[in-house]
């Protein structure tokens, strides 16, 4: 009796005769062992499905295979509903805790403002002196820290010291809640009636960040929350992050202000200071960005000013990109004459474009794709519309320009409902480059990265993922940053052992 | 001063010195003859990319876009809503008018059960002479004609002459309406409180499908709801059709019942008569189904009895199918042993097996996909889940195998809820082989296929779709039908000349 074949480690090559005299036409009765050897063929192809498993990696997969099973026939599917109601479920699934101690590596999509959580700010930002709020005509709120009564701003009410408005009230926690229901968009209410559009969520979104930038843009703060920040996500597990950067002017309690140079290099000594304290912890780099609504001579200066970054702090600055929705700001292809300086001038600015954020198909928005490849993109943010772009997502693929995937950014900003459907389930069974992230872990009161690879793992993946598409995303990480090569060696390093220390402690 | 350069037909030669260029790196700026190379390759390769129009085609397809781009800044975006709420807005659009009077070829997945519309159900069928209903203990009902008080039915209240319960009434309106909203799942009501799962929506589904039985099954009905279901497709300006039938046994009003062979005589009767009475339809032709929930011995015995109605009726038996809802039905591997028998025999039985409707990944049913090409499928029925599966899709692009796509039924279904997000949008950006239909138009209240076009047109296609992309996907339900290649052409000719009659109607 014949064995059933055990494919090798690439098994392209044992199951090409048997695949190639399959597609032309299988007329006799199917054969079992071709039927396993396509089966393989196809599971080898996956994001992580070339990926060997020593003894212990096994043993922990084949666990982490039966919570799954479990997990799936449970009547609420987490990830086929919305994050906001999901979130209780994922914190209570043995497999989110798995997710949580496992290295997840580097988070190489998140944003400047909202990497730490909403309460972190209320309960100890808005308490410290000298706060003052106000309430907007559209029923947001601002803040500002001054040592005398601020200048009044437009369309909002008079600033309020917080201390003495906390002073009047008997019962402060109401005014802490609803600061922070202004802080995130995450709502206990059902999310499809408070968000019914695209338009809605992404105008609460923009009214949550305004609302924080007042907080976090003064300069104690400013130190504080960065340090927070890459405390939450070292307490997640992750080692390395690069942050999308707006480097705004920091402003001091009498009103005085600091340029774009002073806040780069205060993230650099933040990022020293956690380093030297976190000896496990690998670094952070700054990904310089503006608003797509700027017109073409600021984006000009911007453009100017990122060069210079880039080559007075080559350490801490990994590069370039625009932020805010695509559907309403301005295509790539309108600012490439900004765009084409650095490769005039012979001067290196990698680029890190959002791309392909939307649903509208064939628009001018809909070709930044293409056109970020074109810049010669070093990672495409986002990218969820790849798949119906197949020379972008070819040419993506051929030259190693990671999709940076954010599931429950793209859940909770409405272009994907059930997370079964993400783009990324087909890019990840082609094995296309992706690397997993989080956006806006404070708006959307996620986790570091652990709630997204949930997603992503028990979501994409159905029962197909497992350890192996783990691992080969978290090296991904490291694999598609922008650390030189050499560093990327020292990381890999530094993640292996933590790797292997989660694999002995955890498998059973 | 160079012009920019005009595509060829086939643009693949053309662009690819650029291509490859571009694929080792574009470190110069971006060369916007490049750009619009790539772009015109992107293009190209969707369905109906490379589609010649000719002048007339060409101003029809500069009136389709304007329409597009007039449909996509509204508010309510129809894909984006659920089908029920979308429909009223679909039929007041100008595209939507254009798409009913369009020639669509033929409708390749149709239901037996569901061709008509339930107000015909109502309206004709049920104020027919000794039709009896009852009351199912689960909400639904059941039907029966019969010259006597027929016998009680389990779990079911007591035999009503429709007859006596409607001269009781004041208003039978009311009876009427309630009796359609049990044969069809549409409703005005808000469609995701209705239907909270896929389990609620399947079975109420079923319970519709019983719900009809009883009345289609009457053999002067049976005869007539097919000359309307023929009738309503053609009106819907659809030429051929391929139906799945579970052929199942007709009886009379004295109980008597009549067997396979006849019903499939029927329907070759009924097909033969409405095409003398339309010469410009081109006919029917039967895939013979069985409900997936079957044991062996029984799949055995039906396997055998299609290949005897296949031998015995080459001309309407097209092949075999198991429908049923794959998710919780036995999967097709379970019954190689009978569905390998007509190979075995060396007896033609050409199989059209659903498969890949699910979003279950990894899964027993999920490798339907891969086994039903390996059973050597003729089409592939939904093959939603196919994006997933690499492997199958490159196995059934290379073998010419089509997905049968069925947009409205997946998202009342609740596969999916967004359309833009339907996997086909994918699947036709790299012309992979698909046609459009209806699955089961009475049970979604949509049309022929007119509905299931608008979606896709406008909703997988966005902006990048054209009037080539309508004309391939006619084309293809011809190209892709059980039909021999004689049929296909003598097919292909009358619907070009009925697609010329279009154009230069509809033309500005």
């Amino acid at each position: 009796m014949q064995t059933m074949t055990v494919l090798p480690q690439r098994p392209h090559a044992a199951v090409f005769c048997l695949l190639l005299y399959c597609l032309n036409g299988c007329l006799s009765i199917p054969d079992p062992r071709q039927r396993e050897a396509l089966m393989q063929l196809e599971a080898s192809m996956q994001t992580g499905g070339r990926v060997v498993l020593t003894d212990a990696e096994q043993r922990l997969d084949a666990l982490l295979f039966k919570m799954k099973q479990e997990e799936i026939i449970k009547a609420d599917f987490p990830p086929a509903m919305h994050f906001f109601r999901a979130r209780s479920l994922i914190n209570n699934s043995p497999i989110f805790s798995l997710l949580q101690k496992m290295p997840k590596g580097g988070a190489l999509h998140v944003h400047d403002l909202s990497m730490v959580n909403a309460e972190w700010l209320v309960k100890n930002v808005t308490y410290r002196p000298n706060c003052y709020m106000c309430c907007t005509d559209n029923h947001s709120i601002r803040f500002i820290f001054s040592s005398r009564v601020p200048k009044a701003l437009a369309r909002c009410s008079a600033w309020t010291l917080l201390e003495n408005l906390r002073a009047k009230m008997v019962n402060p926690t109401d005014l802490d809640n609803s600061i922070m229901g202004n802080l995130t968009l995450y709502t206990d209410q059902d999310p499809e009636t408070v968000y019914p559009s695209q338009d809605v969520v992404w105008s609460r979104f923009e009214q949550a960040f305004l609302a924080a930038w007042g907080l976090v843009t003064y300069a104690p703060v400013f130190r504080d929350y960065y340090y927070e920040g890459l405390t939450q996500f070292y307490m997640d597990n992750i080692m390395y992050l690069e942050l999308r950067a707006l480097l705004p002017e920091i402003y001091e309690l009498d009103g005085s202000t600091h340029d774009t140079v002073w806040t780069l290099k205060t993230y650099q000594e933040v990022t020293r200071r956690f380093t030297a304290e976190h000896p496990d912890f690998f670094g952070a780099r700054i990904i310089f960005t503006v608003n797509r609504g700027v017109n073409m001579s600021v984006m000009i200066g911007v453009v100017e000013k990122a060069m210079k970054l880039k080559r007075d702090f080559p350490d801490i600055m990994a590069g370039f990109d625009l932020v805010g929705r695509e559907d309403s700001g301005r295509p790539l292809w309108y600012f490439r004459e900004a765009l084409s300086m650095p490769v005039e001038r012979g001067v290196t600015l990698p680029f890190f474009f959002h791309a392909g954020e939307t649903d509208l198909e064939g628009t001018e928005v809909d070709q930044n794709l293409l056109d970020a490849i074109l810049l010669n993109t070093s990672r495409i943010g986002h990218g969820f519309a790849l798949l119906r772009h197949p020379v972008a997502k070819d040419m993506s693929k051929k030259r190693g320009v990671a999709v940076e995937v954010c599931p429950i950014s793209n859940q909770v900003l409405k272009l994907v409902k059930d997370l079964r459907n993400h783009p990324a389930a087909a890019l990840m069974s082609e094995n296309q480059p992706v690397v997993i992230s989080s956006d806006d872990p404070a708006m959307f009161g996620s986790s570091g990265l652990s709630h997204d690879f949930y997603e992503t793992f028990v979501g994409f993946g159905g029962i197909s993922s497992h350890l192996g598409s783990l691992k080969e995303l978290a090296m991904n990480s490291i694999r598609y940053s922008s650390l030189s090569p050499k560093q990327q060696e020292k990381a890999l390093a530094l993640w292996q052992r933590r790797w292997d220390k989660f694999v002995s402690e955890n498998a059973p």
